[in-house]
């Protein structure tokens, strides 16, 4: 118990779906023990990374025998809390929220969607993936007849800030932030993952433009040899 | 030159959007120059850290006087490859294909999608976001004709590395990958950024169930003191 509640280190915390979804692989290949090195391997970490993780979190490997793939499965998906029930709510009911709802993610982890909120009058009313949009002037109304633990949060840019305070005043304690702003939250007990396309993308150019000059550098140094 | 060339941690690739974003809100806060420590506190860094990331790329700011705002923005811009132009293809109109494209985040920044691929009948010949979708089967022909370096990826789990393989062996040369798999490329120059909601999505449930691990253990102290 001890061990789950001191601090792990975020890039660790990052690792452990990776993890969760090599050892389902394995599971499903019929293996029932692997080692660091192999676990490693696949996931392309040294087996000291791997041990070092998974040390955070109690002593699961054996010396010689390796890991047990269900224990060890079965431990991360209690440690993300997978088997837990999150009641959620989505803000903001344009492409990308639609596209989560449709596409089941949130059952699929553990996170049940009870209602979507929006401002437009033509989506009011209507369902996305079977839960009701309601008029967002109803959240702190509906929120207080049915909390939710974590707000997905799908609104414009500039709505980004406002609507993630009031989410967190209606108890909200979790927000996933697909706006690409920064969200500032006082309490630092409310915890805010973002998912920053832009982010992602501007991180993607960079790479691809630093090989591409690493690749012409190599042809200048060729041509003037 | 020299500096850009080499090898940068992913970690303070990572950071520089975020340090873009704070840049581009001091430019329009009418702010021409900032220090470290100013910047740090925007973005819950320390001075040094940014001092430190920022070194990786050049000297760009002056001991007393900090940086200049539009200048370090540019440069950002320039190291981030904002400024170059790429061309995309979409494979995979479905719903999360169909809200980037919608949303324009490829316009935005610097990545033109020439194509969409898609298996549905229903899908091909129709047009996301004014870019027409075509047979996926028909992709080696259209990528000779109109080469494209970036491929987003937003298949189904299944089709994720079979496709990917495809995409890499017409000349793509970065895979943005919304499929909540893993992929391998053999080849080492090819760029693979990852979206994965699922891992995100189960950090922020690890993230939740710390906090009210931590809160529960708490109040049985105080019950019990």
């Amino acid at each position: 118990m001890k061990k789950t509640l001191q601090k792990i280190s975020d890039n660790t915390i990052r690792r452990l779906p990776r993890y969760l979804r090599a050892l389902c692989e394995l599971e499903v290949a019929g293996l029932e023990r692997v080692s660091s090195v192999a676990l490693g391997g696949m996931l392309g970490a040294t087996s000291s990374q791997i041990r070092q993780d998974l040390n955070c979190f109690g002593e699961f490997g054996t010396q010689g025998y390796g890991y047990g793939v269900g224990l060890l499965k079965h431990a991360i998906e209690d440690i993300l809390g997978k088997n837990r029930r999150y009641r959620s709510v989505l803000i903001g009911a344009g492409n990308i929220g639609r596209a989560l709802m449709e596409n089941r993610f949130f059952e699929e982890n553990g996170f049940e969607p009870t209602a979507v909120f929006d401002v437009l009058p033509e989506r009011i009313g209507t369902r996305i993936g079977g839960v009701r949009v309601f008029d967002v002037r109803d959240m702190p109304r509906r929120l207080s007849q049915f909390p939710a633990e974590v707000a997905v949060l799908c609104v414009p840019k500039d709505a980004a800030q406002s609507s993630a305070e009031q989410a967190v005043k209606l108890g909200v304690r979790a927000i996933w932030n697909f706006t690409n702003a920064d969200i500032c939250i006082e309490n630092a007990r409310v915890v805010v993952e973002n998912i920053h396309f832009s982010d992602s993308l501007m991180t993607l150019g960079y790479r691809l433009r630093e090989r591409q000059d690493t690749a012409n550098a190599a042809q200048q140094t060729d041509r003037s040899a």
